[in-house]
């Protein structure tokens, strides 16, 4: 069974383009490198209402949800009382996380970075390993959803040092690239597709490179499955196949 | 009024890392470009149920809605069949389309190549200016939806050719440059940001920079506020401020 997740990212800023988002691309590249079937990716207001809907849904629909944004101490971070507000709880003040505050800016700390304490009631704190950052400043976990910072180089590290728990199977994969229009060949694409069901196969016109001009790429959690449409797709294309990447037998 | 849009990229090659998004990328700063609102983007796999429930909430909530990818001949390409079940219609081989078609390749076009015709039922063709490619191939629209290729080329020539119909009127803007952690000034910015309701304030630390630790922006469409906001910062954030981008009176 594929393990599934999906990313929100809370920022009017990534929506107006006055930052160009990181975090998203990030996460994509780290979650397909653990192994994990990312599902849905959405960019969404500083809204505490849409905050609330979607990070709900999210967390039914899929095994993890990660939130990048919005946990600052000013009036537009939204997140924390969002995610509360979501699934009908309260925002408390976390007496670990506000002891790492206190500990962390002494005695001059302002007020308002108690903010930075706040959880949902009933959230987790989920700490990297020994030695990491996030050892001593963990990352708030409520229910399925890791609660992460929006700058790009905290978002990075705190995923980073908690990984590990996210590490899934890699699916088997294959590429096949052909020197040919998609219409040319989609009928008998369509007949492999459909006499492997297991195997999912994407088909992508490239018109950047010169030496082919459309990508196969074929995954499945089974090598036989997978082994079986590739060889289809070598018969059946035989006459525009310039490579094929595909797993040793 | 904001005219407002969402985004709906389309696309398991996305989610799963094999090609970053360009699509999202470059329409978030064309929209901002032309004044539109952007209200969400939402990246989804190439499945029918998810496409069209999405499709059909974004096109409730947005005034425009544009899509990307999954309008190829190949099996995998499920936008349009998509988009129609959303709606309730069905889909149908549009004419002008098809002819399109057929004189691009002439008579030796593969057949599968036919579902480049294929609309939802009751779409409108939505052509560029003359002498743009987008004049001959004009783009998809099915109501507030605009359905354009995944290929990054082609979505961005189809996008240029057509975006003149959504220029709106771009807000002003300001942005303060602040030399200090967002903690110690957030109470007198949520009593400026409380103070000028109709003007959107955002507060972003930065870390890579060196000069100043957080980039204020502000946002109106009423002038006259924008600038008793600007003068309420400059007022309460004075021991701080390296820098102040606004209008000039």
């Amino acid at each position: 069974m594929d393990r599934t997740a999906g990313i929100v990212i809370i920022g009017d800023e990534i929506l107006s383009g006055k930052f160009a988002d990181e975090n998203a691309q990030f996460l994509i590249g780290a979650l397909a490198g653990l192994g994990v079937a990312l599902r849905r990716v959405s960019i969404i207001p500083d809204d505490i209402e849409d905050i609330a809907g979607t990070v709900r849904r999210f967390s039914e629909r899929f095994d993890w949800v990660f939130t990048s944004g919005g946990v600052g101490p000013t009036h537009d971070d939204m997140t924390i009382p969002g995610i509360a507000h979501g699934f009908g709880t309260r925002v408390v003040l976390h007496p670990a996380l506000e002891k790492v505050l206190r500990e962390y800016w002494g005695p001059t700390m302002p007020e308002a970075n108690l903010r930075l304490a706040e959880v949902p009631e009933g959230a987790e704190l989920v700490p990297g390993p020994h030695g990491t950052t996030t050892a001593r400043w963990p990352v708030v976990c409520y229910r399925n959803v890791y609660i992460l910072p929006g700058v790009p180089v905290l978002f990075r590290q705190k995923f980073l040092d908690i990984q590990e728990r996210f590490r899934s199977t890699p699916m088997a994969s294959a590429r096949l690239y052909v020197n040919a229009d998609e219409g040319v060949f989609a009928d008998q694409l369509t007949a492999v597709a459909l006499a492997h069901p297991t195997v999912k196969i994407g088909s992508y016109p490239r018109f950047a490179e010169t030496a082919f001009r459309v990508l196969l790429t074929l995954e499945s959690r089974d090598d036989g499955q997978l082994a079986a449409a590739v060889a289809g797709l070598e018969q059946a294309l035989a006459a525009w196949l310039v490579r094929v990447d595909k797993p040793a037998p």
